[in-house]
């Protein structure tokens, strides 16, 4: 399958026009990080090898329960997922790992999507399990619930999928399988929550039999929705009973909109690390519930919080070095290759940041009890503006210094609603 | 068009069962409330009195926006719907009225659906709008918003369908339009608060011109979703502000899953009533956010107190006695009979509950602030135990002294699901 | 110290003006749960059984950082506190247990406390350390922390105290330490997440040692406050592991109201009573935040689901009837003595509701996913009034029928507001 | 009284060493700016034309209800808390508005008090009332409501206190008066709902009739805290209805922690606008309740967000530029002066960046629904440090260019712990 690009001159042309700029910023911005006892260049080299995946829904315009307004030029394959995904990592240079679903995005052909991959300069990162829907034609509905439905058969149907997700997961390159259940209820009584919890336990066991030596298991948890009064694998604390039972290689996944309103997700994070059971995240940004925008939207000082922990964690050698990062948002009303450029961007900013505080600094504050000084730490890191720093990364790596605008230059969103007329499908996009 | 109803006989057969034991519980609680000094009688008749509207849409299965599960037997038009609304009222006796929503519930004979309603014992109450969802084939979309749109042509389409929802309303027998729309933003910047709520105002006043002089607009808020950062009607200050703009036929909908968390919804009421601006309520439950559960199923307490506050707002003579009361509510995995049975008979215990309120020595204890007193009167009339009294109305007037335990038996559910197959619709179903 | 008690006769005389109405609910409601396969005096026997403590400091006026209220007639020492309780367990007669608080409750004659308290027909529950406060003249603040300060001397003087409190309880006669610090933190950076929790087990550690055989140690959690940005021990995930960590007898304490919004907090109580680490409740009600209101005064249904989690874990046989019940409130505007008789009686009547569902139709039911069954089978219930069961309980065991009338008519508070004149103290009361 | 004040020679020698580098970061914004077609000079006009005021209780430790630890050094006295006071104003140059509060500031010199405001350069904002804390010694009590009391001679007494505070405000040259009531319920039935707003707006009539013509009377609402049920003046709306009832000049105060969980401010404040209702701010920043913390420490985004409202309003003419902008937190963990400096400083800075939001781009991208592009306006002027401007202004009005470095190296609270030595009171400070 040939696939659309953005042109290597157009972005060569676009980055011309802002190159300049470009670098006044970058010198002045070392110079400031000089002052500081930093250096530039190097914390640019750690933005270069900091990834963050991206999800093969992303790319197609989400929705509510209320409504879902399709996007002209949306994929409708897996392959038409792929070629969205090379947009996005071409112009952003810190986007090569795909995260696919299953079975949204199953093909016969998992080898020939690999291949394809590898000559986007694509990988396939951490393989989703769905069993909060119904496929059609299937023998059993998780109406009551999957992995831990009271009927030995239906868990066994959803452990099959699972293990049917590691094998292709497996032919694809991946290693690691993440499992997001709706089970639940939604009304007291409905369940039993300790037998339902149980029944994980068992189901999970089975999964975790089945992963390969190298593979790790994700849980992620979240407090509500589908299921409205309650969830099994509801909070942190489930979410990492079930990763010590099942041994080393499950761990935690955090989404930071699946927590109760006001939670300190950075502590989450803290607590996960510093007990070996942080194992990634799906990066995204919320007001209300699991909102699913895009990050840094909302609240962009959470999200350098969060990667302030992280940085914490690797220096204490809690070894999050290799987390999966990757981004689950839901883009109701934005073009999806935009939001993840942008999100992406947002992300790798917060980590810039975190990277330029002055831990010495920090540390003794806190241990003097120097409330202000050690806040001022974390401000001023915070208030930095790194983008000069993302903008050369992007840039040295081949990517557009302003993506989005390239992106928009390109003209791909039009000629791709040309050459992807509606009715093609995208049935699957844009949830969870 | 035959409808298939609950056989009477079935009705009488199982209540012969359970009289005896009712004409029991009755007597005993009328001794009870008599030396309270209340006439259980006189309560029973102003319970039946009291009736909530059925959702047009509440027959069907509801569902989230990762999956909605089918039930066999779904209804899969509006004619259906009307079936499944005559049994709910055949067996609790307390929802003659059918709240209808268009385009959903289009029909080219609208004249026969209203003599279909009036043979089945039903008639219809406020009519829905939707301009959240675009309709196939519509010109113009509202990904963007509606009512509050930029382009004065969305704006003017989302008008026309309210004008027309009014005038199938009309021949319908309704009174009332009810206005929700999903206006908003998912991010910070993407529109002008003020300049939004301008258009929804211009837009809002053209709607109540069309109104009929006996009709009244409800306009219900909601604090998110489908917008996530920011919604145009977002609370019950917004909505007072434009109900007060519209003049007096504008009254605000209070919807009990539609607030901030830990909101007080019942000094909302309270409020609401005291300023001649409540119109009415949409009926459900919820833990989380607009979770549309059952009434009364989490928080039972709390649809008491809201009864509570409207006993009060009578005895004022708020005029509180016309509100349209209506049941919004998804029904993910109960039959949707049954939870309305229920729901309904929630609704109406809570309000028999607040009937019983000893308000005098409540009013005494409230004026020299003897709080333990003033609450004990509450909680000694939430804790009396009022299903005699609702299941005695529903006997006298024909319905089921057990309504569920009657469904079940008349195998009402099997047999629609041999005579409704799947495949013919229920698209409109299950959501709002 | 002769303490002032509710005379005999006067419980006598008020009850023979009560007990026929008694006589006759009781037996109607006997008849009722017959129709049901129970006995309604061996729920009652089971209902006598149940006790649950009242913390020494609940018996004062509380108040919030605004201001505080006194009462007059307050207790102004650990003696008239002690008095105070007695009166709520001659009345409602399942309050024998009083948990004491170092340093408030400090006498040198912790012997003569004792001895009183049998006199009294009480005994001493879990002691409660704090290290939230400075006592005056102590060496060291604990405005940045107590067990898990940056400072090892303050630490070791949280550690000493915790000590003392297990010595002076030992001296009691109590079995066991509830720990619950303030420590936390206002702003992002202020401390280290990782080493304060870090220090937190190892201050936990060296009090764990401390606790004799066959005493427990009840760590408990809170999301926030006094600590508004971030918490050592935040929620029970922390708790879990903090427990797990330090051995068999430690434990998790659950107040109310120490959650996020939203949070089902029936099903972290199963959680915990399912991995063993369940050790009692901090009893109380919420709608906001800690708000330490009257248990079952905001939302009584989760009370009794809370109950009906326990129950469900002692038929599983997992060891939660020795857990510690206590009431933990703050009386702000009611007579503390009718609060807790108010709250006893509604956390005992949520254990006499969990006790009468029908668990074989609930488990039934839900291994069927009869959803509507299921949770029927709990509105049943919760529904049915069990007044007459615990006045009963309470007629039997030499209480009162009514408690707040017989206290009202005792004239106890007037009595105590002549003999306890204000200025003597009472500044310890009325927080936690 | 000779008040203690930072030396400008010290002000001048630190600034001396920061000057070029500020001059550096100053230069090298204007030409960012420029290039965004901005004159940094007049934006830094804008800047110095921005004040806030500092209530008098801010200079003062805060606390919770469990502790309140103080600091050695604090203010014991009105005369001592203007001192600090222009501490601040002489560093950060833009807090010259004290907001009194009586009684806690009473003192029979008022005269006295103003002139020697005027001689430290600063003036009196808004007064405050107090009538949720009783007075020693006085009458009445507000255990049970001040302005909304059932007691009328209760409500009398209040509506008396605010009559006092206008006439001390009069003789200070303030010209608002803020009122902040408690009132309200811990438990459901502790009071009508609605004769509670009645009696209030009777009250707040009889307050409003005692004000002078050109002042104004400020209404701030709360959710909850010290009421925890249910507070009379609990939203924007009852707000809305109060001022709108009172007259022109009543308007309604946004305090940025008396919200509910996850509510939009920022939308709240267009409303308030629009409406000619926004009266003013109280400045705080929270993760959980009223945390009153240190304002743009916890969401700086939102705080960002609430300014680009106020600029948009100024450009639609709403008046909003007389408006009352105060901080109202709590110093439990930091030195005050510290706080208040850097809130200052984050409020200050949170306008700076909204007037550089390129408008006429974003109004476009917000008429065509280009939501990134929209969104993008807002994230590139907050993601623009404007740190350079606020110091280079501060530094041009005689300030301090990094003003908590001079503070501390003054010795100033140093100072002050060694002649304010305890004892001496400061126990009106730290709440609200």
């Amino acid at each position: 399958m040939p696939f659309s690009r953005i042109s290597s001159d157009l972005i060569g042309s676009e980055n011309a026009t802002r190159l300049a700029a470009l670098q006044e910023d970058y010198e002045f911005l070392g110079r400031k990080l000089a002052r500081r006892g930093l250096s530039i260049d190097r914390i640019k080299e750690r933005v270069k090898a900091f990834t963050v995946a991206i999800p093969s829904w992303g790319v197609g315009a989400g929705g509510t329960r209320f409504a879902r307004f399709p996007l002209a030029g949306e994929p409708r394959s897996v392959w038409e997922k792929l070629e969205d995904c090379s947009v996005v990592q071409d112009l952003g240079r810190n986007t090569p790992c795909i995260s696919i679903h299953f079975p949204w995005d199953w093909t016969d052909d998992l080898k020939g999507l690999r291949q394809a991959a590898v000559q986007l300069g694509l990988h396939f990162g951490p393989v989703n399990s769905n069993t909060f829907q119904d496929r059609p034609g299937a023998d059993l509905s998780y109406k009551y619930g999957s992995l831990t439905h009271t009927d030995r058969h239906v868990q066994e149907q959803a452990i099959a999928h699972n293990r049917a997700c590691i094998e292709g997961g497996v032919a694809l390159g991946s290693k690691a399988l993440t499992v997001w259940i709706g089970d639940g209820t939604n009304f007291p009584g409905q369940q039993d929550f300790t037998a339902s919890f149980d029944r994980y336990l068992e189901s999970a066991e089975k999964i975790y039999a089945a992963l390969p030596g190298d593979w790790t298991l994700l849980i992620e948890h979240k407090l509500y929705e589908p299921a409205f009064y309650s969830t099994v694998i509801q909070d942190w604390g489930t979410s990492y009973i079930a990763a010590t039972h099942l041994g080393d290689r499950a761990k935690c996944l955090v989404d930071l909109g699946h927590h109760a309103p006001t939670v300190n997700i950075e502590m989450i994070v803290a607590r996960l690390a510093r007990f070996g059971k942080l194992g990634g995240f799906h990066f995204n940004d919320s007001k209300y519930g699991d909102d699913d925008l895009d990050a840094g939207s909302i609240d962009p000082f959470r999200l350098f919080l969060i990667f302030n922990e992280l940085v914490e964690a690797d220096l204490r050698g809690s070894g999050v070095a290799s987390l999966e990062h990757m981004i689950d948002q839901s883009h109701n009303v934005t073009d999806p290759i935009e939001s993840l450029l942008l999100s992406a961007e947002a992300i790798a900013g917060a980590y810039a940041r975190a990277l330029i505080v002055d831990r010495d600094t920090l540390h003794g504050a806190q241990a003097g009890n120097d409330v202000v000084m050690a806040r001022e730490q974390l401000r001023t890191a915070y208030e930095t503006p790194m983008g000069p720093v993302l903008a050369m990364a992007r840039y040295e790596c081949g990517g557009a210094i302003d993506p989005v605008a390239v992106f928009r230059a390109s003209g791909y969103r039009e000629d791709r609603a040309r050459d992807r007329p509606a009715g093609g499908g995208a049935t699957s996009a844009g949830i969870v």
